[in-house]
């Protein structure tokens, strides 16, 4: 989902009832990031509340290139990683992956290696349908063991876009929130749907229901369903002892425009870059009772944030044993607080552009390169900055190109390198950017090795459904990220 | 103002709190449209509920050219035509005009012979300083005597920005209101204010208050204007008995960006364009008691409407010896009803593109000219659609370039020619635009002459203030409109 995807943060149709009354009900948060312009990366950042760049979620095959998790990679999340559920856990915290998991698929990366006590979805995204000769589908896990695969056992009609898993994850969620409930145990739940992800998806009952097509029908869904999980923290009486977090890992894919792409408002290009419309997301907080009804925060945010939060809220320290990108973010959401801290855009390992207050300046520009960007694959349909969405990659490190974000937020007008203001922000952003840099210990680097023989062709559980795939000879390769 | 100026309608910055309670206690129009995109003929239009075309605010000296009321038109609104506030009149309203005209500043066009009872304002933008030589600075009146003019005796410092214009505005409207509460007489209050158009400006109490520069800082002071006025009609006790529709007159001028130009949120182009930019205007209507709070109308509205609709809430009937544009809004605004009606979007007298429902087609494509554009006149900065935001005029009359603003309100993604969908929309369409063009009867083009000798040289009042100026000899000329 895109910053522009929710009638609360402008979207024309405005078809997110649910999402707009959570936000009226708690605390929108304007000026908020992810890690990563894409999934993997973003999601793992998320959870160890660090930069891929230190996790690992990143790639270094070629210069700014991004990486994920296909079938064929072979790393995944470091077992020297800490995840929020492994130390939520300490404080008697049940936890559950609902969704994509995206961290890695081999066994080693098991969500329930890595403090999930449970897990109901896939570990890599729903592409497809594959042949299970040269791809096999994605399976479906609950907990340890494959129960089907996308496809075959759980049904995405291409041709309709028909699909019922948000109902499937839906109901998962709530009767985990039951049992939680009915057994006062604290919980941490991990509701991370994928409808609005090409191929987007939505149940037959949305299907046709929204002005802007599919992944409209698809949005409603998500909109409905998180009405519904709100619904029943209310009703189970739970919902002023349970925070509540909404937000996406990356812009809107525009490439998936107009049928499947959704909108990232007035911010420039989509997933896969660092200008703000591949960066800057949706998000709210939820808690009644704590948040006050209708707050807006201009605090910078990232999905980093929730780790450190999450462990603020359950009582916890944050590991000291390693560095944390992610800050408490409690005091902006109760006390209205605005804590300086800047937001890094990285792609690989390349710090391509820094947040500062409201400054943004940009080290690298790179929408794509003039050979992907030919054969039709384009990251900023219908929009072109002259100097900024560039099709080589182009360094500015000794210049930076420095923009307003207030003034300018489509970052389309540069400030000009002679004035006052220039030179006064850029000595306070450069100190940023040294200090990040002479800090900065790269972990190893997971997204650098591919291999057939790595795939899903026999999850655990294969055998009692005869659903197991032999597996082609090992034959690792570097992995090509064109982008 | 531009449709994504405010922030229940997505600008990032959030910074419009009594706009966005307006909405929040109102109703919000997502699909509303001014008349043209700029400033004379979209007011005249608000005023007499006819499109440009038809009541004169228009020129034929080129073809499809937009073209306003600067200082040497000869032009005006004609004695023909009849406005809201001459209409009201017979139901025993009083009728003020705050801010800017527009329609005309030569003696036959001032306001009030044409309905209002008072003015306080100026009959032009609030260009200058000009030199009083080849231009005279624009006057201001106070009903039908110019008591100063602009930069002159009401100061606008073009290098900060200040100016307590909109504050002397605000003043105007409070004591109009109370009068008329006092009087207790029904009223209509048109506040026309313009420190959102270039040069933009505002009090020195909201200067450097936004995050988004100067034209924030005036927004900022509209907003809490608005905000003041709304306070007043509730301390009155006359907020359920009074109307208020808040919009603007065409989308954001663009070519001002980013120190004095607006947003339109994700919306093509900008102001003097037919796309979504330039036409799709913010839209609050607000009455307590009256209006359902929190609504949300996706009904297809236009300025014109606020003519026909005004004299609804009168008790009035629209005259029927001419061809009204403007629709009864207060079923959709009181009963939720969707009336099914088109919208055009004209540039001088050429229908450049239409709306029904969710589809917009064009029938004539143009941003500005190749030699405008290498001037560095750009409407659509940093956006460049293929064969949408092109440089010639191009001509679809025959296959007009088909939209579904819902999947693709950015106006990207022009529906295959061959589609099923475009045939059968196009056939409805079709139609609808073969009505319209039938029936219609143009009015006679107003804004065609141009004579340096009807400039506010020596308007009434000019001798007691002795700011006269000798006018110089006739000479009419075309006027020269290049975009």
């Amino acid at each position: 989902m895109g910053w522009g995807d929710l009638g609360a943060f402008g979207e024309p149709s405005k078809e997110t009832p649910n999402l707009d009354q959570m936000a009226s009900e708690g605390m929108l948060f304007l000026d908020f990031y992810t890690a990563n312009p894409l999934c993997s990366p973003s999601r793992a950042a998320l959870l160890t509340g660090r930069l891929p760049v230190r996790n690992g979620f990143y790639t270094t095959n070629a210069h700014a290139r991004n990486a994920y998790t296909p079938q064929d990679i072979v790393g995944g999340i470091p077992d020297s990683e800490l995840l929020l559920p492994e130390l939520l856990k300490k404080a008697g915290y049940i936890n559950k992956i609902i969704g994509k998991w995206h961290l890695g698929h081999r066994p080693q990366f098991h969500p329930l290696k890595h403090g999930f006590d449970e897990w109901f979805g896939s570990p890599n995204c729903h592409f497809g349908p594959f042949d299970n000769r040269a791809l096999p589908n994605i399976p479906v896990y609950r907990d340890w063991e494959m129960i089907g695969r996308y496809y075959e056992d759980f049904k995405i009609d291409l041709k309709t876009g028909e699909a019922n898993l948000t109902q499937i994850y839906l109901q998962e969620a709530l009767d985990f929130i039951s049992k939680q409930q009915a057994s006062q145990q604290p919980f941490f739940l991990y509701w991370a749907i994928d409808a609005t992800h090409a191929p987007v998806y939505a149940s037959k009952q949305f299907l046709g229901t929204s002005q802007r097509g599919l992944y409209g029908d698809a949005v409603r869904e998500i909109d409905d369903s998180i009405g519904k999980i709100l619904k029943h923290l209310q009703k189970l009486g739970i919902s002023e002892n349970t925070f509540v977090f909404f937000t996406s890992d990356n812009g809107a894919a525009l490439i998936s425009a107009p049928k499947q792409g959704g909108s990232n408002g007035r911010f420039l290009c989509g997933k896969q870059t660092t200008f703000e419309g591949g960066m800057r997301e949706p998000a709210i907080a939820w808690w009644p009772g704590h948040i006050p009804a209708g707050g807006v925060s201009h605090q910078l945010g990232n999905v980093m944030d929730l780790f450190t939060t999450s462990l603020s809220l359950a009582g916890l320290e944050p590991p000291s044993d390693r560095q944390i990108d992610g800050i408490d973010l409690l005091p902006a959401i109760l006390q209205g607080k605005l804590i300086d801290r800047p937001i890094f855009y990285y792609r690989g390992n390349e710090m391509m552009a820094v947040r500062v207050g409201l400054y943004k300046a940009h080290y690298w520009t790179w929408s794509n390169s003039w050979e992907e960007y030919s054969k039709g694959i384009d990251f900023c349909p219908g929009q072109n900055v002259s100097g900024v969405t560039t099709h080589t990659q182009e360094e500015h490190t000794t210049l930076p190109l420095l923009f307003h974000l207030g003034r300018d937020p489509g970052e389309k007008y540069p400030l000009s390198f002679a004035s006052d203001e220039y030179q006064r922000v850029m000595e306070r952003i450069s100190v940023t950017v040294q200090q990040h840099k002479a800090t900065m210990v790269p972990g190893q680097p997971q997204l650098n090795v591919c291999d057939k023989a790595v795939m899903n062709w026999s999850p655990p559980g294969c055998e009692k459904l005869g659903k197991c795939l032999k597996p082609p000879k090992s034959d690792p390769k570097k992995c090509f990220w064109p982008h």
